[in-house]
């Protein structure tokens, strides 16, 4: 049994503001949206991004439409500040683009912050500190005072640091960390001491961002502390408010809606919701709510999947099948009725009329998505409804880079076609795409032969037209190959598995050959009843569709290869 | 770009309700629970449960404590029929819950509800039918007095049906369908009409249902449309005010916590936030959420990872690793400054104190989890966090069954040490319980010969000691080592990957053994250079495996057919 909580929890106490505005308010417009999922989102993976993949995830939110990004925390790994300078140096920031970065408060990492920045035009910089009592008490030893001396004292840094770079303009942005877990008069106390030492002005604002680094309350409460700061907070006209929920409690996006019916102009969070533990607020989610009530959002979803693909690639986490908006299920209707309703819907939805769907609060084509009654396929479908369909129908389960690669192709069929496909055409297509792929090497036969510890392999293979015979030896049939064919790729990841039940299934072997020739790893596929069969046909699959993707040398060293092996060899 | 949304999409209307009470309020007891798994979350999986894993749902419901389950629409299928009576007549309902059933406003359907109920002691009798505009308009062709007298008069049956059943406590419920779409006055309007023919009392009380069946505002708007039927419904005194949450715009979370402030007494939703869509609202969140406020939920979460897998099990559908209190990530902190802080609180925390600590709003214990600063498997872990070490440490990936069969090895083991356990100490207990189990049936060696199309095996084992060779032949290795064995298992299912890149490199294969004298199935696990002797090693690690599950008649059967093959082939 759980444990009697009365004793063990404390519930958050109550904002005193009976007069509160915002329960009468509604959403009008869009707020200032932030990203930090190079930040926020980046710190909490199992692997944060490399280079390559931050850099693509800044390009996909730049093209989405954010306007400020936080990129790094760059006085707290080199990778960070490498980044910050790469971007800067290569030139990656549009003219319409700010970045920020976060310091904690410490002098020689401020520093290190605005050394980071160099040369940029523009930028935030994001000074935090704890000021929460548990943080207060157990973190640091120190008292209201002692807090809020430690705030100032980073802020003058800043400042120092912030006035002598006279070719960027800066805006200097503060977070009171955990202010929800913060007595509100000490966190409007350390705010506006750190804004006197500032001096924004309404026209060069400073961002106050109250930060619910743990969601401890129903939104309303963080909606009621929000307004008391809005109300309470010195120097307002010259701030820009910001929140930065986190989901705990699994109400971050109402959170953050509330927040902004209370006055909040600014939004921090990630995409589909990453974020340290339970995730900051999805900025996907709350700006698709916006659009659903007509309030033009200012960011663009209209192709939601490749955002959705993009962002489990870079975070290496997926999203949920139930996920608002983009999640595979939530265009779908099961229930028989559900899907009558919806049907007769869409025969009487006008198109130029407003959206009145049974079901449905948004229209699919709007994000780039349709309308499933049950799981099909289209040219709108994710690769998680092709792999879906090949596992149920086929038993053929696509390792995620396959599903990728395969998706592409579904894709022009689909685009070309304008039809939904069915799950035969979808195997027909990937037999077509992957199995046996026969130029330039046409597989024709092989023997094994065991000596020892070594496989022997004789392989025939049909190269453009001419009979060939190539032979080798390794710790196993595959090894074997790869020696007899000497080509220039290299098996990167193959697996195999049975296709139905029983050992006189066939099997299905999966192949990925990559090599420094070849654009991009090439997968083969080898089907069978004799799983060794598989796995070489596999192979030779893969060899020939990465020689496809090599340039014209490349295509002839690697058949010099394979035929100067094959003359060694000819029989 | 996304089209412009203020010519397609309307807000919400707000309620005109200055005086709202609700946000002032806070939550200082549990609502009454429903839990609709068995019918909103059944209908929305892409395979429903089957009769099996619906009783297992059910069970683990009953163990959690609610006390009102929704677990079927019996007059929508035989298979919900048959459930209900199966729960009826296999005496599976505690004495202190009461089931319910749902059904359409029509005659014939009503009958058939009230049939599949015949005999239980205690039952809720779910009626809905559609009163939004959209449905009014575009499904039915009906006015409002047309869809209020399709209510009255499906009410004026049930009411009939209930009366007639004199062994039965009949609780009745109305839901008047899309319920935020519907105009506030004829929602009232028709619960009103039907209450007045169902004519409930304070001792005796009806059900009013409001269901956000498409969630399509922000989660005030819900609770002050909830604040105003709170107010203005007749005989509120003999109703019982329930809500049922959809997660459209992902608030429903914030939607049921609000409207409860607003007059709600009863909540409806799903574990882990299954059902149509975006799913129905999140029970366990929410009932943690009253936890971590020092409010008795009344349910118990005290093994949360038991109850996540049963869940992930009957609904083939995953929980993500940021799921509030039960994701895989939410006690792991990955930022070095979360994890010092953490650090110090666990250091200061006091046993029996109010629970103070930095950045985890909940204690992992109290859910039967613990904080895991990265990723680490001790007592408490689930498989995912056992599959995710073995991936990432040895290239080991396992299916979803042999995760759940070795995760018990692992308890064990962890049980038993008290211990947390390093993945080098994980891949050993794989080892020791997978690989190569040697008795009966200890792998000498094998040859392989094709002729023709088929495959023939030699294969060397020792019998208890006993050097034997048996031979078979069959259209791949595995069939002609399984011809050769003749036993009564079969192979279930096998996959094989590479455990490192390249053709050299190690081959894991993992086979699933079944047979009808063995209890459950057994995984056997082979690893070589070559791919071949790791599936052979794979099967008999499988077969031995399995040999150990059966009764002792079953390991004598089994004996004498390899045997019985080993003496016809002895050489």
């Amino acid at each position: 049994m759980l444990k009697n909580p009365a004793t063990k929890y404390r519930p958050f106490t109550p904002v005193n503001l009976p007069d509160r505005a915002w329960p009468s308010r509604t959403i009008t417009h869009a707020p200032i949206w932030m990203s930090t999922d190079l930040r926020d989102g980046n710190q909490a993976l199992f692997e944060p991004m490399d280079a390559q993949r931050k850099m693509r995830m800044f390009k996909t939110l730049v093209a989405i439409g954010f306007k400020e990004i936080e990129v790094a925390f760059p006085s707290a790994s080199q990778t960070d500040f490498n980044f910050v300078r790469e971007l800067i140096e290569g030139g990656h920031i549009p003219d319409d683009v700010t970045i920020e970065v976060l310091t904690q408060a410490r002098d020689d990492l401020i520093e290190r912050t605005f050394e980071s920045l160099r040369g940029v035009p523009r930028a935030i910089v994001h000074l935090y500190n704890a000021t929460a009592p548990e943080f207060r008490k157990w973190v640091f030893g120190l008292d209201r005072d002692g807090v809020k001396t430690l705030a100032q004292n980073a802020a003058r840094t800043i400042k120092r640091f912030a006035d002598a770079a006279t070719d960027t303009h800066f805006t200097l942005q503060y977070s009171p960390e955990t202010f929800t877990g913060t007595e509100l008069d000490f966190a409007k106390e350390v705010c506006d001491a750190v804004f006197d030492i500032w001096q924004p002005t309404p026209q060069h604002k400073a961002i106050v961002n109250l930060p619910a680094t743990v969601e401890i309350g129903t939104p309303n409460f963080y909606a009621d502390q929000i307004e008391w700061m809005h109300r309470n907070l010195a120097r307002r006209d010259s701030l820009i408010l910001s929140v930065h929920p986190h989901n705990d409690r699994g109400t971050a996006v109402a959170a953050a809606e509330l927040a902004v019916m209370a006055g909040a102009d600014r939004i921090e969070g990630c995409l589909f919701g990453n974020g340290e533990r339970t995730g900051n607020v999805d900025l996907v989610t709350l700006a698709l709510n916006l659009y659903t009530q007509g309030v033009d959002p200012g960011l663009d979803f209209s192709n939601i999947n490749e955002v959705a693909r993009t962002a489990e690639e870079c975070t290496q986490l997926p999203i949920h099948p139930r996920h608002p908006y983009v999640g595979d299920l939530v265009f779908t209707a099961f229930s028989g009725s559900h899907q009558d309703a919806i049907k007769k819907g869409f025969t009487m939805q006008k198109p130029d009329a407003i959206w009145e769907m049974p079901y449905l609060p948004v229209d699919p084509n709007d994000l780039g998505r349709t309308y499933d009654s049950i799981i099909r396929v289209n040219s709108q479908s994710g690769k998680g409804g092709i792999a879906y369909l090949l596992e149920q129908s086929y038993g053929v389960v696509l390792p995620r880079r396959l599903q990728v690669d395969f998706s592409a192709a579904v894709q022009q069929l689909t685009d070309d076609s304008g039809h939904e496909v069915t799950p035969q055409q979808i195997f027909t297509l990937f037999e077509q795409e992957y199995v046996d792929s026969q130029a330039p090497l046409h597989y024709v036969g092989h023997s094994l032969s065991e000596r020892g510890e070594r496989e022997h392999i004789q392989l025939t293979v049909d190269i453009h037209g001419k009979r060939t015979v190539v032979s080798g030896a390794g710790n196993g049939p595959l090894d074997a190959l790869m020696h007899a064919l000497r080509t220039p790729v290299r098996i990167q990841h193959y697996e195999e598995r049975a296709l139905t039940q029983g050992a006189d299934a066939r099997a299905i072997a999966i192949a990925e050959m990559a090599g420094t020739d070849v654009v991009g790893n090439a997968f083969g596929v080898g089907i069978d009843a004799n799983l060794v069969t598989a796995s070489i046909r596999a192979v030779i699959s893969g060899i020939n569709r990465a020689y496809a993707r090599c340039g014209d040398d490349a295509q002839q060293r690697f058949f010099d290869a394979v035929l100067r092996e094959a003359d060694h060899a000819a029989v």
